[in-house]
């Protein structure tokens, strides 16, 4: 954490979500989904891969008098993009993967098949990503696409994502792509190469290229992820994590690579983070890991300009269908929007203000415009596996608008114990696929816990000494109270309501 | 509580629900706080005042060539009746108070001015009262109407609802009445005295009268409260409680008082019970009232076929406008939907079973037909003004539908901690008419905190040991566990799972 | 209609329209018809009486230790204008009528009992409208309600609206309150002295006062109707009618009154208009009313800055409960949202554009930004009782932004025969009381018949030969085709497709 | 057409509907359009392919400790009949196709890829069959699950679909199938064989086989389709068309070729039909296709127990995602919800009564248990290409329950020119994806267009002589008139209103 923290909360913890494949927008579920994490968070963006895949649609060959044609069709990009627009949220558009009536061979990724060769004519792609590129901006206005950064292709740097993993096509579908886009208009956002961890050095060799050709870029962006490699068993996996502060070293990354050199200045895009990459890891469904999360959305805006958590939502089939309602999903709901700590993580983060009071290992404290001031606050993890860390303690004293007088608190927590749906579906039996009556407990058992409580103000702020449960995050909301009781209190006393002694009178 | 308890639980606690005067039941509130009402309670019917007062405009005297002649408008009743039928509720008809064209005086009741003088015209009153009961028979049909309860009027022992709380004059009015109502079809159901606590000889008075005349009648009726008399502040006021056997004890008189006569075996409705008959009492916002009505709602089945919360929703004005959020209104929900302890009460009450498995001073343990058990425990309340009693506790060895495995429990609880948005509300400065966000705020205090727990089966048992809060009522709900933990148990291993030790796996 | 009409259709005819008393907006009927209203039309400011009459509850004098204070209650206001905002449609403020806690006579006005007399105390007064006022900008933020119109009184030039119409009276209540709200924030914006017809001298006078005095005021306003004396019949009236262009003459008043002097520039609002002022002369129910209004709408923004339709509603109840669905009201709606003539008058300006391209005694032709050409058409009407005019005809040369190929126009059409709501339920019979079966066909027969043509283009022109039913308004919605006509059209013959012959292909 | 027509329109054209593939009904587009269905419609249940096929994930092998395991995942099927059940509306379930894992060979069907191979394991295809029968069982009951029908397979007579379309192959699998089933529950219904047109005799030799070895069976089932051989072009096909009497033939040919043996009183199901079997023929889209299903809609209960439309919605995707918003697609409704004219045939039929008081060539007149009475008439169509007929009339006497006073009609009509959004999208320049106010347009276009009249009845009937448009559809509503004219006519005048001479009060 830099010793002088920046004294604003960016939106970049929320400038983009990753989602599960294009055309699984088109689902009810996934709207509801979304529909619910932007009402409660409110994401920016939205990314995922497919966009040209052949769920899609989009590119249609043709014979006509014995030529080849094709047809470029929107029936589905224009019902997800409307529908993303009407949630208040825009594409963040990956261009891939390559239908396969115009891909050069058959690898493809992914139980959806997504073909991952070279285009076996770059004319072709071409046309079909001006095609497309173009129809976006006909249909919804450049004021609105040029908002939108447009990044080429995905993890070009992995065998499982680009034939060979090799980077000279990759550049070359980088020259391709980013010339049509900006042929579509100048000032259209183009980027890349989206890259996994583990292959640093391809970001400067991109650096390299682009600059050398002066090819159009706007922005860079990289992947992160923090964990280990994956012992399987039957739907599921095993893998080790490295601490937080890793993913917030990946999210530094380019700025560093790329200080000084022709690119430095170019916003850097984490366009994919989470701790496991196996869509399979029940870490993901865990307390545990909404506490891993905390520090890295308090800091992650320091040290880039958005990184984008993969994925919202357990509507996702890149293993294939999933075999159960908690089953390791990236999501922070799973299917029929059972909200998962990590949820709740960004829920808490969505009712921070933008003006940074105070930010430490294990709290971060915030005003809005209006005054409100609102402070997170988490326990350790420990990723060795040790005991875990039971009533770890918090002290702040938080200032307020009012030099005296009270404030009143609520506070919102989700732990082991508390808002924990994946617990209670353990306890449950591990369902898999629950009756209504199940879903309405796991809700239930998913809402964090509120307290509140009546605190006093003293020189302009609030004393609080917090204890944390195992895994525990913790929304503070503070609000200076404005007293309205009325003038008659000697008439009236609270006392003399039943049930209600001296001490316990509010 | 009677040595041999029946074994099901009937609907008497949820056939009926009170409610501010019939027009209110047009705004927004009232039917979105009846619709949350109906979703997560179900009850059967709803009562309450003015269905013939001038606010409805029934009754509509006009002059046509210099005659007098009366139209009857159905505009306002129909809105409402379709409305409660949409949302799963009949009425439970009071026939009152009397149009202002059709009084024979000006003494009105309440804020909102019920003329509360008899008809002017006996003739004129049966035209009203046949005119609306065949108008609704016509519009909703005769199958629907005659399960409609009708009562003559309400508390006409008092004088400030029946003009010198003349019982011959309201046996009069019953005669007319009773008669007409049986004119448009014998089938309806016509009933009375609906008296208020302290007039027990009128049934006997009024069970002769009808018998004598051999009058038509299909129910009786009276009211219940608890209260001592008001001492009055600005907006409020402060009144002593009975313990709660005394709604038990009310609940139990008219069965006793008609035993052996002719009216022995009519069914009595309880047609209004609360603990203080003010609206401007805030021990109706308290959780000392959810635990104080527990056990009445536990047993008064037992000795009536209904009794009917007086009422669902603060959206009220007998004292006239509420000048605040909370002020003490007999609502189970505030304006707005806040939840009050009580509602939670009631709405615990819809997610028991028919069957009774067990039932105590501090409990009631039930069955559903799908083998659902469920079990309400509450703390005792003090009326005296002593201490009040925490950590009560309560043993329970609860049969389930499995020999042994294990069983999922999950909890949820109001006490003055948990659930309770007026204490909430307090703490903020009883703010009169709260900010959105205030709202917000109270709805999430609102909530009962939930929690969950696996429990062993023993001999076709689960034990627990419940210790409740101030105030608490607690619903537990117990569920045999069907494990559907993978076969491959050996290949997976919760406790490679960070941050789950050996204790903590699920 | 001015030689040079300006060449922008202004938001006069939807700045604002009429409502019923300000409580009835806690009604669901009432809220679900204004969001139809803001959903299909978009009124920008709302305006209705009783703002400060009993049934809102904002003036609660009591006694404490022998003393009378005023607590000044909020709780309906803030639940009306929160719904407002929710809708998308502010408060146009009328400050009015008098608390009957402050009244200085008993005279009301109206069923639900307006009390129209002087306050007895004018401190009194000046603290309800200050407590009121800054309430508003604390809950709402001055931002919002320095947008918010505020009018003082309504009528006061009448006796039964304003005590003996006494204009030196309403000069103090204007200086009072007029001070009393620039006090609170000399940026909002209050005005009067929102007279009726046949009272033009009254603005003369008030001008002269308010100069003299230099009080502060922002706008002027005054209220416009047609008809002539009432013959009553119950429930209904008979009254003749001025022809529109009457209407417009009152709209053109104030401007010619105040020109040269010191109001001269103050915006003019005609906060009320009508054609009759009764709300029980069914020809607000007919299509005759739609084509009345038409050329007002077309013109009125030349005149005045904004002209408030009396009201958007049925639900209103000066004249009592409505007894009958269509009653004669002013709503543009009935209960329960059946859409009147008037009502799709209003819907088919909400589609015009904002630049006027042509205008007559019976058109007006706009386009909007995105060049999207939109034309109203009217039939005229006649007041005296002459034969009705069917068949009369339009002919249009409309400009579009291709200069060749087709247009597709689309026509929406209310007339007599066509969308006219008034006119099947009276061919039903006239239920008071429809069932839903007949709401259900009401609501269909509601509609506008809609029909649709392409159109040649000749020197990017649309030349139209509109023929009109007898009072029909219709909106004619014109754009040129961007022919998607496959490229394979030698393969495809629209003429193979059973059905469609040479001519009738599409 | 029988010479006595039963007295009774049953269920059978609402029995059940078909639908895409089993996993599109998870897309939002997929329900919405099914709710809208549901609400005007209601079909009882609803059938399409693809249950078992690999994209609804059921079948799941997997290897621990070296041994192959299959596990049976209902993730999504439980998704979809959850929402089904919601709806309204119950599976009818066909089992099929092959999951890949289970497969003996590689061919597909469709786009999406449907294997159609026999299962290389018998044991594992009745463990896939018995485990998802069970599961339905255990999570809808018996009870629910009994009323599904279940059809082995669809269309095993098609190499397309079955495996060289071997007949012994799929006796097998029905025999297997059927056996499995009723060893979950004997009380469950299946069915077979789901052959298509023109391999009648497979149904004979079912039937033989099945009775030889007294195999289980509850319903026989085929399909019937009218086109004739298909001329391709790019995304489209031309097709000639047999006239709409041989739909009633297919209709008719089960109940024939059984009569006399041991399956003669089983029920028929026609489980798909409809003009065109082609998702690309536009005849789907137009006005010609309602009026030639009416006559099959009108009279095809008389031959089967029901006949299932293939399909309510254009969200289809065997041919590939449709590329443009008509595009000659099976549904009753496009993408987004564009109702077709076939869609306002069902709705039209969905307020038919249950008692048929006269039927013929070209309409039919029904009665419902309240007495409404309703008229459906349709224009004749012709499919030999000859000049469509314009003006047709159609003269009915219709009986009501009065004998004498008025009646209400109100007709509803679709044709070339009323209620043909496909006409109005080829007008508007064949937009393949159109904006939201074309979208808008094209709705407004697609609604029916509504008359009403008032008409005398004389000896208890009401004479109307209607004149059809080409292709009309037209729904007759007629209702006597209860006449609510006020008492006062006399003082009240309609003549005197604006604008209504002498002829024209209604």
């Amino acid at each position: 954490m830099p010793d002088d923290p920046p004294s604003r909360l960016t939106d970049a913890w929320r400038f983009c979500v990753g989602t599960g494949r294009f055309d699984l927008a088109l689902r009810r579920d996934y709207q509801e989904s979304l529909a619910l994490v932007q009402r409660e968070i409110g994401f920016r963006h939205i990314r995922g891969h497919g966009l040209l895949s052949d769920g899609v649609g989009v590119h249609r060959p043709y014979e006509l008098r014995g030529t080849r044609h094709v047809r470029h069709v929107f029936t589905y990009v224009d019902q997800v993009i409307d529908a993303y627009l009407d949630l208040g949220i825009a594409p963040f558009l990956e261009l891939g993967f390559m239908p396969s009536g115009l891909a050069s061979g058959g690898q493809t990724v992914f139980w959806w098949q997504g073909n991952v060769t070279p285009p076996r004519s770059w004319q072709e792609w071409a046309a079909l990503v001006r095609a497309t590129v173009t129809h976006l901006v006909d249909r919804y206005g450049l004021d609105q696409v040029r908002t939108w950064p447009i990044e080429v292709w995905n993890e070009p740097n992995l065998k499982e994502f680009w034939l060979d993993a090799d980077q000279d096509a990759y550049h070359r579908l980088y020259e391709v792509t980013a010339n049509t886009v900006k042929d579509v208009d100048a000032s259209l956002q183009v980027g890349g190469p989206a890259i996994s961890p583990g292959s640093d050095e391809w970001l400067v060799r991109f650096a390299d290229f682009v600059a050398e050709r002066s090819l159009p870029i706007d922005f860079v962006s990289r992947h992160a992820y923090t964990s280990g490699p994956a012992q399987h068993v039957p739907f599921g996996v095993h893998q080790t994590l490295a601490p937080p502060s890793r993913l917030l070293e990946q999210f530094a990354t380019p700025r560093r690579q790329l200080r000084g050199g022709p690119l430095a200045d170019l916003p850097v895009h984490i366009t994919e983070f989470n701790s496991s990459y196996r869509p399979d890891n029940p870490i993901h469904d865990t307390a545990f890991h909404a506490a891993y999360l905390a520090p890295v959305l308090a800091a992650g805006g320091d040290l880039a300009d958005s990184f984008s958590y993969w994925t919202f939502s357990d509507v996702f089939e890149e293993a294939g269908v999933p075999a159960s309602l908690f089953h390791g999903g990236f999501g922070l709901l799973t299917h029929r929007q059972i909200k998962k700590p990590a949820y709740h993580l960004y829920a808490f983060m969505a009712r921070m203000g933008e003006e940074i009071l105070a930010r430490g290992q294990d709290h971060l404290v915030t005003r809005d415009d209006a005054g409100r001031v609102t402070a997170l606050a988490w326990a350790p993890v420990d990723v060795t596996g040790g005991p875990p860390v039971d009533g770890h303690t918090v002290r702040l004293s938080i200032p307020v608008s009012s030099p005296s007088g009270r404030a009143f608190l609520l506070r919102s927590s989700v732990s082991e114990e508390k808002g924990n749906a994946w617990r209670a579906w353990c306890e449950m039996g591990r369902p898999a696929s629950p009756r209504s009556r199940q879903l309405d407990a796991l809700r239930e058992a998913a809402e964090p816990v509120r307290g509140h409580r009546s605190l006093p103000i003293e020189d302009g702020r609030v004393a609080l000494d917090i204890t944390l449960d195992r895994h525990e995050v913790t929304l503070l909301e503070i609000t200076p109270v404005v007293d309205e009781t009325s003038p008659w209190g000697d008439r009236w006393d609270d006392r003399r309501l039943l049930g209600l002694d001296e001490e316990a009178a509010p």
